[in-house]
């Protein structure tokens, strides 16, 4: 199971890279992770598309969505919604043919808030209706007061741990179409 | 009064910018409208803000945004929400000192589609609030199958303009605190 | 394949129960469509729950969508969200034994304003979310102007009978689990 | 300064009318609050109101509403959104005059889970927005956990206290217009 895990934060340590390398190391044996990030997508400008078309870059991470089994998102919370960087890097990945429609997808967040990201998770989870993926109700995952949970880049809170490991076990099964 | 336009598309012959150009060339007298795009403003992140502070292109809309008297912001719709260019702006703008903060703000936007960007203005007033912007409820102005109203860059639908009349009686209350 | 059908509006000449009496009539052979509304429904107090238990009116609708392959909700929108009567259905619906948890849902709605319930339906997904329903999310029916539509109860608008007929083929597949 | 508070739910010992005690206790000394609940509300049904007109039960309320100064309103959350019994009162209190029509409002919540109605608290803003009614966009208070933080019908916990201290502070002010 082939699981390509994105991050809607381009800070090297964003609590978010953090949060998916922390699944990526809880993930099943048969579940293989790639995180990646939205670094070179550039700002979408339909002027500059009608000229050059979609950019390799954006290429690149369609094939790689449309390649994977399913998709996780970990989404930051700026100013209560989605950042402009993630929401800018689904706007791309739908163009020229949406490699997400019918795509199994996972959300999750960090925040160093008190609600954790709700919500920016739900402004994400209207976008991907809108990208006619197929996103797992339930379970959920709100990092709240990250700031207290993650110490030299390592998830340190036993409860989140537990959170997640709940969480990936409801994942594969929703990735396996079950239901 | 000086109300600052922010088109949320950077296509130059977007549908939102036309709209802020009927709206500028029906304003009353007394209001002086003047439309800025995104051009310039990078893409948020946060490791290049540590680095460089914030960009002058984003300070020079602050500083717009701060001596405005109102604002008013057309959105696109992007697959069910706000375009990521167009909170890409808000995300920076938010930096170092908000001047959204109790700014009085009001919404707009034209699509193709039949819903005329009513599933994005709700992200955008949820961003809004966010930023403590003041927003007024109503009237709205929803835009459905531009294409079909918009001609040589000119808004020739007569409804429409109609609406936009009346927007703007109420948003010139608005800006001027009444209530 | 037995789909349940369930308006949100308790107005006998409902836009919305007349919609899913088109949708009903216009259903594909093998797909039988029994509409219900909520009338009956108690209004959701816990206290009364405590001291009652879940009431007979609840029950017989939980085990109407439990025995359903598929559900249908049209909902109507009041001030820009879902009517309280649709939303308290759902309330009751979700104690003792959520009967939506996995079901294969559908959403629409009709109005007579410009976009045609688009803002409740947003709040009826996350509603479905919350029940760990399966949406589907797209194609989409949203009845505009629904006062000019409808003519002695039936749908009269050729348009909006081909966006039916388009949203019932994707919905069954949808219902079969494809995807 | 009068204040009308309406709790959203109709349970005795609801967390949401216990945080409106907790505020009312702690108001500052020019600040009145009289805490409503909406039972005696009947569901809304568009043939009985043909039929019998408004409720008297809603008129008194709407009179409540309308010789407030500013009105809070503390929801629970039930399945990601407003309780049916919160929304169906304000589908109710908006016929026949909609008395919230910019009228100053503030709103809370309080749940056991752990996001505090984050979830519910921005559907009743938009709502609110639907009403035009003027939400103060922050402080905020999400009361998670809320079965921690209550103890024989008062509010125990220190931090939350705090909280609330803020936000009425905030609020007095955005109740006189300041912004």
């Amino acid at each position: 199971m082939k699981i390509l895990a994105i991050t809607g934060a381009l800070r090297k340590e964003s609590y978010n890279t953090q949060l998916l390398r922390a699944v990526k190391e809880m993930a099943p044996e048969d579940m293989e992770i790639e995180i990646v990030t939205l670094h070179g997508i550039p700002l979408y400008d339909a002027d500059e598309e009608d000229k050059h078309g979609v950019p390799q870059s954006v290429k690149a991470l369609q094939d790689k969505v449309r390649q994977a089994d399913g998709i996780i998102i970990a989404t930051p919370e700026y100013n209560f919604s989605v950042p402009g960087v993630l929401k800018n890097g689904t706007d791309w990945l739908s163009r020229s043919g949406n490699p997400f429609k019918w795509k199994r997808v996972g959300v999750m967040g960090a925040s160093q808030g008190p609600v954790g990201t709700a919500r920016s998770q739900y402004h994400l989870r209207q976008n991907l209706n809108g990208l006619e993926a197929i996103t797992m109700p339930k379970p959920e995952i709100f990092v709240a007061s990250a700031d207290t949970k993650f110490a030299n880049g390592k998830l340190m809170d036993e409860a989140t741990r537990k959170v997640i490991a709940t969480w990936l076990n409801a994942f594969k099964n929703w990735v396996a179409k079950k239901p």
